[in-house]
């Protein structure tokens, strides 16, 4: 309890326990917000004139003082009354005892919460932002490297590099979309809500919170302090992102183990073993990996500790705010690391060369033989279906099947009749000419990914253009800020 | 294992085996959809020169009686398979073989989902509003009813039952907004796709959107089979939803306490002990706030099975769909439950009768010797919470402080000298007083929560087009498609 | 509402609000128990003095023909007050009447849930036994099949594929015992507790507990009514059996997949593309991987409903118990599956061949150049180290490792003069020496591993008496029910 | 990557990337037990003469002096590569390079895990007793202490303070025995199980297991580097105990409410409002019921990252280590804080003279009809059921009953007549009355209360000497430890 209250409603708290409950480790993070709150705050009280002109500058003053310096001792309750007792030092009583009025912590924390994360966010649209364009980047340089395609982790069709690549772009564009909703209602300011039901000093909302650079206000006072869905949002976000990025590692380490050998790791992002010299592990992406499941972990500690809350403020809010801290610096870790790591991706050029992987065009022969020779789409299906099954019971490659042999097989599964040129048979085993027959919408064929790659470029110029705006309001709000206490702080 | 594939590349499945990975149950929900994104599939085929016109025509003829009685059997791998066994069996092998051109059910199942999850939202969406309107609704009967406002579980300051009533509109308002932004997600087109690729058919993906009444395409097609984010996101916000709705409803389950005593819930909505014949449970509540940890487990269901699984389609999806489902049954029946019973809440005349819910005021006593006495707010704070210390251990009430003590109290724990005048003192006790006297923007104020009623009546209104237009593009859809198959299905 | 209550203390209930509150779709599980303890309760009470003789045979004789037929509609409330009904309507109000003295649902719930608990537990315990026995049986043959051995998803160390399958029997092991240490906390009775505070009737807790086949009563009467505990240590045990499963399944999709070649699956249990006819989808596999994340849903929502309830019965409870009967009924039915698939796993028998693989047993040149050569080990690791990069980096095997290339690789990365035989180049090359030699405890040299399988076997033994101590429990308790019943009853 | 690597398999690591991957932070914990592992495993190769006696003595040595003072460098890779290095350092590569030797990090980092794991549960174990002594000492001053027991939050049943309490020492008591469980098989040492596959060195495993204290050797080496379901199970008892104290937390958060009355929280543990100053707010109470949820989401974050992880080790372990020591920290702080703060509890005297609490003896009017007038049970539950609400609707109290009032309601209700004196109807509404009447086993009387804590005092014994004897088992391997080193460590 801080020593602002001693004597007062209670008599005294042990040290033990306020060491307990104190949030001071977690608010250093709030610092500089909270400084900026009561700044604010105190320039409206000076326009409204709840405080005299001298007091309100001398406060002003005071607070610039602590914005350059101030350190939060781990003594303390709070950073909210770490700020108040070192107003009231520097101040005294007369003047600093003022600087409560008319708020509230609880309207104070969300505030300070809501604008610490509003950097945090723009810090993390940034950073996917910046793997999308390496992911882009590194598109353009496979735009024809073909790699197997996989379903059930099983060779599916031939589609290529960039392809792939291509999918985590716009997978990381509807996450971006989620966090820039979000941000919309992060950027809600609750100031002069205060303990739960406003102040009966004739406070003004809006100009705290145009001070402040928010949006707007944060209406119903209740709401105001009551309510962390901005967190629980912000937090689902978060484990999206990880989620996402959790299955392209994977991907990663699957495929950069010998026995896939599609991609190369660079060295300076592996580690060897303690013991066996040959060692190459993928720790990084194992890191990643991992740590896509703190995120989860946090969403689900800070969801059970709000369920059935009695409403508005509870000191339970208090341990949601440290999670949510560690999901940002973890999401915004992973897509760093992620963007710095992909760039040096090598694809291997001999994929093809294992045999099992000819199978992979084999949809093609269906769909020739239902093209070309009118064979029900399912029948053929069935037919090619029951010749892969024979080549490799008897050990044999695509290269071995004849016009006798599919002859025969058709005969077997489907009492049909076939009778198809060599030609036919061996055109559609090439990946490259499978891939680029994909020319679909949406699909592999190197036309088709070059056009999407032009309609992603500009998507990050969109992304980067929101970036701007909302960092420019922020620093808008800073200067005018600044300047305002310039002239008001004026002795 | 379909029977369709029987032949083929396995020899055969267990029953056993189908038993265990059917998802025949839970694909209930998507018949309707996969019939109608088969009818859209051989229309655009039929446009494309996939198949003849008398194929295509006797394809449509057959889905649509199909649409009209089929059941799915339990022994059916899943819909996709039951619903092309069917066709073939209506339509011979010759023309039913050929459904399946150019897609795949890994383009099917996401489609369907989404169609049907598009519904479902609309719904929710629809109960949402409906909740809203009952809360604005009873707040507008309790516009100057006072109630105690809580923080910490504990008497706070004054507000009025309309003022915390609308602190819940607004946070639905905010579930709202994150409903409907999901809901453009969700409203994409995977068709197309095919089983990651594409396909090397001719076909026209837009077309296919077009008539299913999508907004658009879901281009990348790898990204298209392989994501299941938007079910994390709806689930997400159906978690956030449930987890407001649980605060509110702990509200009521303690506030109909009898020792709170503040709202009386509805008999028809309680029940009794088998045992104890004077209980009255709040058994519907209960069932809300259990179920909201229901929606949160689903949520860690989901997020666990798609962490780190490689990319594109893996069977494991087919485990996040019930989930969905159940979630979204959840929050629907828990939201029009809530709506039903609200309504006949009543709230209590007498709640001030308590004694110690006198000292919900005194931070009006704090404000008026900061105001009028111009004691600095920090040190009138501590001479209150002395005086009510004093008071609570010498058994008395406000009532009983006059100048003398409070006199005493300010000179022994602040040494200050106070001279306040009687009627100063005994100004803030009336709760409707202090309530009228927060009239900052979003307090408890008579005025400013009518004013804010009004605002949110509009917010319904708006949100009621929104779910108007969202019905009218499926709806017209619809007759769109089914126009098109009588013109192109004529014999 | 039940009927019984109609007129009482409320009113009247809706019926859309009994459907909302109602528990009688997840009752079913609960029916047999709860008319055993109807049953019990009805000998007590005779036994007790607490109903005359004559009522008590008449209402022992209604439950016997309940027990034979009794149907729950869907419109009941509860099957308790559904039983009492029944039996009521059978026995008329003066008989029926008491036939809920001295008890309460609270109770009654609670011991219903662990009576079927208790079996289940004992059926799951079966299946693990099992799936431990095939992995056993599976290893038999495969004592001396080597495998490679991963870490990080990279070829590590050579070990054999019964010393990597005896690892889970291990690991199913502990689980096991977590399993038969959360009977011995479900294996206690609540009834009597009543609705938490006993009875004022002379009851008999001990005798009900006895009747019903309890190891003993839980005492205290709010434990009795107000703990799950019980359920969230089971479904803890549930998870971490799905994990490990998750971990064993994990590898087996990767390892059939045929860049790693490992181990082939049973056609029967895999599944084909309804597109690509070459594909052989792990379907099984996948289903149970996933549905692991489920069980972790699962212990979620129950753990969110339980936090923060108020102590003794809310009715909250009642949502736990469903996800109890799914997680049991999910790892039950994977447990199964997995067991019957095993057995079918083939080992490829050219593994080694992939040149890649040759790296895996450098660790014991290491060990060589230290034990024989007094290389310092941390040294010769690096030496290694450097070799194996050389070769990778030329395109060489181990094959091309000469003492000369050694001497420079050495000299060149630790300054240091080897003059190595070529024999002993050589001697750790082959992937049965390598596991051979490594004969320490727990290794997978084949005599330890036979070692280690005779334990294991005897483990088997161990369970299955443990579960034949606990079905004989039971059936005796059954038995002496009846017996007593037959006698008490007649009339 | 460890300064040791270098010049080895790979050519370089950057250092944001060993920054990255560091789990240097959270190693902290285990720099202790991971120094005593390496003393042990030196011990053992001097036995097994896998180095010679000069070189282990002065391994010995070094491993002394570092145990001194040793600091871990942020910018070290881990604790093992730390110490490895700093003995290299001291011994120089000849003599530290060796210390490697017949181990690897996989098998070191589970055993020091499990080192200090053993620690930290001794720890808790000591802690939870001293909760349940607590609620013993609080429960023994108030068996007479009569409070209302609640069920859904509703008055039921009065109940004793003492009753109460005695079931949360109960809930506790199944807490330890799982704690003790759980230290079985945390209690088993992995040394030597190498990376995988043990060592062609002949080690002696059972050797280190017994020079570190262990109970036994974890045998199969993939399991005993691969398994983590030891934390799992650790992280869930640590949940499911967290979950317990939750609902006794919310218990005294709403029973100090004004409203309730029913306890006193010391001031000492409460803190005021910033704003409101009549506020005492349950700060340590809300802090210690949030936490509960950090735990599940602890145990969530870790099932997430186990989940279809590919088996043996993957670096992925790494992130779950740290959840488990906070987790074992924050339920270890709040068992501390809350034993601490219950001793000051104060039981208000008055708490039965809320009027609406007279009806919490109703079921003992049941009882009463039931066993002196012979009503059925079911009948005179809904007589008495009428009888209270036309007393709540007439503004009655129990008070106000006379038998004619009953004789009407029974007649209305049931068409019964009823001739009951005015002495038996006011027989049961004295709540101490009611108390005693409830002797069954486990039931609120005080005689039942005094042989049941009676008991309870012996488990706490019971208690304190396994952990006496754990203790003892470790200390005296660790002085065993000691001498060993001290004879073989003389130059």
């Amino acid at each position: 309890m801080s020593l602002l209250f001693k004597g007062g409603r209670l008599t005294s708290v042990r040290r033990d326990v306020t060491r307990f409950t104190s949030s001071i480790q977690s608010d250093k993070r709030l610092l500089k917000p909270v400084i900026k709150i009561n700044k604010a705050h105190v320039i409206m009280m000076m326009e409204q004139k709840i405080i005299d002109w001298p007091s309100g500058a001398q406060l002003l003053r005071v607070l610039n003082e602590l914005e350059k310096g101030m350190r939060l001792k781990p003594s303390l309750e709070d950073v909210h009354m770490g700020v108040e007792e070192e107003v009231i030092k520097s101040a005294g009583p007369e003047v600093g005892g003022n600087l409560h009025i008319g708020k509230s912590r609880n309207d104070q924390v969300s505030t300070a919460i809501r604008m610490r994360l509003r950097e945090d966010i723009i810090n993390l649209v940034f950073l996917v932002i910046r793997l999308q364009e390496q992911l882009i980047k590194l598109a353009k340089r496979h735009i024809k490297t073909v790699i197997p395609g996989y379903t059930h982790l099983r060779p599916a069709q031939p589609v290529t590099f960039a392809h792939y690549l291509l999918s985590y772009t716009d997978m990381l564009e509807r996450d971006l979309h989620r966090l820039e909703e979000a941000y919309q209602r992060v950027d809600l300011c609750p100031m002069g809500a205060g303990a739960l039901a406003t102040s009966s000093f004739p406070i003004n909302r809006e100009r705290v919170a145009e001070l402040l650079g928010f949006s707007g206000v944060l209406e119903n006072s209740i709401d105001a302090v009551g309510s962390r869905d901005f967190i629980l949002e912000t937090l689902a976000c978060l484990a999206i992102i990880a989620l996402d990025i959790s299955q392209f590692v994977e991907d990663l380490i699957i495929w950069s183990s010998p026995e896939f050998g599609i991609v190369d790791l660079p060295d300076s992002f592996s580690s060897t073993s303690s013991v066996m010299p040959q060692k190459k592990n993928p720790e990084v992406l194992e890191v990643i990996r991992a740590r896509s499941g703190l995120v989860l972990g946090n969403f689900v500690s800070c969801a059970a500790i709000m369920k059935s809350l009695p409403s508005t403020y509870n000191l339970d809010f208090q341990e949601v705010t440290p999670q949510l801290w560690e999901s940002v610096e973890t999401v915004a870790g992973s897509s760093d690391m992620l963007s710095k790591l992909i760039i040096h991706l090598k694809v291997s050029k001999e994929i093809f060369s294992k045999p099992f992987l000819s199978f992979s065009t084999t949809t093609e022969l269906v769909n020739i033989l239902t093209r070309k020779y009118k064979v029900p789409f399912r029948t053929a299906h069935k037919i090619v279906g029951a010749l892969v099954r024979h080549l490799i019971e008897n050990g044999l490659s695509l290269a071995d099947v004849t016009p006798e042999l599919l002859q025969t097989i058709a005969k077997d599964t489907s009492d049909l009749s076939l009778n198809i040129k060599m030609e036919d048979i061996h055109a559609f085993t090439d990946p490259m000419e499978f891939v680029k027959a994909h020319n679909a919408r949406g699909g592999p064929s190197p036309t088709e990914v070059e056009r999407m790659i032009k309609i992603r470029e500009r998507w990050t110029i969109l992304s980067r253009a929101w970036l701007s705006e909302k960092k420019s309001k922020i620093g808008e709000a800073e200067e005018r800020l600044e300047s305002t206490i310039k002239t008001y702080s004026a002795p």
